[in-house]
């Protein structure tokens, strides 16, 4: 056998997540691991809710992050809020919509897709109808930010129909979470997850959630235990709630803690409202760029999240091959096309510390020389100058 | 707010875990990320099941770390292995075999149990008596490694009791695992899991887990779904299995891993023989040392774990104020009791990079000086003396 020490190569990651580490949370995480019940880990632990509820613009005190990726911070939220019976309503645009009717039939709940064209955002008005048809729906379910399209869709209007019918709210925030506005309060949002890995520029690993106080009590009066004993969160918040003695649940992923933790004060130090400019801003400049090149965007421009840019692939180009020649001559990550996208589309991720304009002028002449060796039909030398403008405005 | 970055103090971990993390394993944990798809990062996956098959000591295929802590682990086991209805004889010595009955129960399943004393090993033959009782048993699991009391089991037997009665079995190796003999071909275990943050010297977060073919077999053939869809391991396999191209399930924590395969090689350096001996060699002298200044162990000596050390609190001496003193005086953190033996017993870890001559004298030395200043009923001055004659033999 003999393994030896593994040493990754130092990618740029512009894919749907992981996106590009901050070098600061790297030092983070190579912190000396100290105990989860440490009285300085109970500091940082406190400290971490005050960040996350900066994050989600929120006073829940149920803001926490759970101990595993974004797909166990998903099934946190149904396995606590949907009991065996409850009729789910799930708004489905993309990949992750369906991943929550999973959820959903495997806590015994009743799904009621909701279906909207893959690369648009969910439309309101079909919740409206299928809220009307489904009168006993209790909670509905949808997706702000669907990373396998790129579409953003309007969480503050579809929360409001939800309520207007009695309904709890489950909202997927994995990667707007500091790339887009996320305001948990503003929009009364119940239950919502995130990652890390995305526009919060940490490894991933963690699923920061927030729950209301409506959401809690409708976990306290379940009438059946939550089928996961992890994810319970009667449990969790014996360890992470604002009790004066924190209770023994599960050993907390220290270090990685300590690198969600630095993400955080290094988001609070730039502020969310320049964070979301600046994905902004970087999203303007690659799409002048991809546009002068004559590449095309998936979704309609005012349904766009600016942090997750879906572009077609030109007819005849073998899009596997492209995203090969970016990793293996530029170490440049992008990502291919998820579910029924697959081979039709890249994705190119400008999240938390990976949205800079050296990122954009990078992907944008690796693109151009690439697709220009395999003849693409691109307009070629045009894509970093478009961009140029735009950053230097 | 102006929350600022966390810089832990520099603990010495002696308490059930987490332990001291090998500074190999933090400078790992700290490289650039790359994607979860990088065929890179495909190749460390591969390196990843080889080394995890050689610390489990076995071919299953099904070998790999869970995205999640060791109770994460631990519920992949019962949500893949229990079906509703399925009866389970759990046998009991400690607090983690009541969580593996919550296990049970949150998947439908019915929970026989079977008690034994806690501080000593699981009796095979109250296992034989409950099997021959509950003939439609169809899964037995119990705890190798108790580490809420220290208690070593005989793992090997109650797998062949078990298999005697057609039963399957689901073992919790979460401390055993790298500090005692863990033989899962050898000993026909069936699932297995355990954790990184004890014997393997990495950081807490990840679980490793093993299925035996015949577990394999069950998880294909259930008559209904894996109430999880984050711990199904028929999709999680489509990410892990040997498979030529690896299919997306969730994103996995990429940094952590880095940790975990640079402690599984560490484990490799130094070979298994000689890191169970070690184990062994330091707890001999940690006992001594214990033994001179007449302090009690909680398990009898040939059912006792090396590498975590319960001994009961002196009559009339505040264990809380003891522990306190250790770690502000001595940066030094041991373990408090936990269940039913809160308040009565200290334990005390020589787990993994911990399990270190250094350490054992530095924890008796300041025992020795912070139980002198509490006036315990102990023999002071002659701790180390007996701990260095065990350690230079």
């Amino acid at each position: 056998m003999k393994i030896k020490s593994f040493h990754p190569p130092q990618r740029v990651l512009m894919g749907p997540g992981p996106s590009d580490v901050s070098p600061r949370v790297l030092a983070a995480m190579a912190r000396p691991t100290i105990g989860h019940l440490d009285p300085k880990f109970v500091e940082l632990m406190d400290e971490m809710k005050s960040l996350l509820k900066y994050a989600f613009q929120t006073q829940n005190e149920l803001t926490m992050p759970v101990s595993a990726p974004g797909s166990a911070g998903m099934e946190t939220c149904f396995v606590n809020l949907v009991e065996p019976g409850d009729k789910v309503v799930v708004c489905q645009n993309g990949v992750f919509g369906g991943r929550m009717q999973e959820n959903v039939e495997r806590c015994g709940g009743i799904a009621v897709m909701v279906q909207d064209d893959w690369g648009r955002a969910v439309d309101p008005q079909k919740l409206e109808d299928a809220l009307k048809a489904n009168p006993d729906a209790k909670v509905v379910a949808f997706v702000h930010a669907e990373t396998s399209t790129g579409a953003l869709s309007d969480a503050q209007a579809l929360v409001e129909v939800a309520h207007r019918h009695g309904c709890l709210t489950i909202v997927d925030a994995i990667t707007s979470l500091g790339g887009s506005p996320v305001m948990v309060d503003a929009w009364d949002i119940d239950a919502i997850y995130s990652g890390t890995q995305k526009c919060l520029s940490c490894t991933p690993g963690l699923s920061p959630v927030s729950f209301s106080p409506r959401a809690q009590e409708k976990i306290r009066n379940r009438k059946s235990k939550v089928q996961s004993w992890f994810m319970d969160l009667n449990l969790v918040m014996g360890y992470w709630g604002g009790a004066t003695k924190r209770a023994y649940h599960h050993t907390a992923p220290i270090n990685a803690l300590y690198g969600l933790h630095e993400a955080l004060v290094m988001l609070q130090e730039e502020e969310l409202e320049n964070a979301w400019a600046r994905h902004q801003r970087n999203h303007l400049a690659l799409r002048a760029g991809l546009e002068a090149m004559g590449l095309d965007f998936v979704v309609p421009e005012n349904e766009r999240l600016p942090q997750l840019n879906a572009i077609s692939v030109p007819q005849g180009v073998d899009e596997a091959a492209v995203r090969a020649l970016l990793l293996s001559d530029y170490q440049l990550e992008i990502g291919a096309g998820l579910g029924a996208m697959a081979g039709k589309v890249w994705r190119i991720g400008l999240m938390g510390h990976a949205s800079n304009p050296r990122n954009v002028r990078l992907c944008l002449g690796a693109l151009d020389d690439v697709l220009g060796r395999m003849q693409a039909p691109i307009t070629r030398g045009v894509a970093v100058d478009a961009a140029n403008l735009h950053l230097a405005a």
